[in-house]
């Protein structure tokens, strides 16, 4: 089966260059404010990676991270790299609110309630903005 | 409620210095090969530290993980920094197995099987060594 994280992504894309893109995960109505940094080419660990390109990812993770904590004020940012089903380094980077679906567990555990998250209006604009300024 | 994390942990320590500590999360018996890498202020978010605390917080991830990978050669590594119940820095840096409880899920979503890895005979003992070779 060829790796999904190889071709392009079919998520909005906040911010790319020659190593890795960004993209808001637009799949999940609990999450809007999910975004995820792919490396592009296909790498399973973080330490399969040069200290040079490690840092590069990690550098854009924090502005990812930034970016989500400035335009939605959330109560955590939840950051993993866990790839068991697509083994290409990706990181996600999750804005989680007190009263979204899975709080305070990961939104991989089971679902706690019907989640209530901030509005994100104009998101993808927003966060390309900060991401690119 | 007092901050667990800011508390000397009752894990086996892998190693310590003066801004972080590393240990081995014993309470699993489903992962023998997860390790915490808790950093000693309480602080929030990564974005929170300055950017040499956070360079150094995870080359300690990576070390970490780096030894994980010599000592079980695991199927993938998963990495986490969550902290929505305990807000207060640390990563989750575990080994996980395609035969294990909840592969290729999270470790955070229902268990799939009685999980099996491979013997961890002196684990503690062989990732201090390698921690601090």
């Amino acid at each position: 089966m060829p790796c999904e994280l190889c071709a392009p992504s079919a998520f909005p894309e906040l911010y790319r260059d020659d190593r890795l893109t960004v993209v808001l995960v637009t799949s999940e109505p609990d999450y809007p404010g999910f975004c995820r940094v792919i490396w592009h080419d296909h790498v399973r660990e973080m330490t399969d990676l040069s200290p040079s390109d490690r840092a590069h990812l990690m550098d854009w993770v924090w502005r990812v991270e930034a970016a989500l904590r400035t335009e939605l004020s959330p109560d955590k940012i939840n950051l993993a790299s866990l790839g068991n089903v697509v083994p290409h380094l990706h990181w996600h980077v999750i804005a989680r609110f007190a009263g979204d679906a899975h709080f305070p567990a990961p939104i991989w555990a089971a679902r706690q309630r019907d989640g209530h998250v901030p509005p994100t209006d104009g998101l993808v604009r927003r966060l390309r903005r900060h991401l690119t300024a």
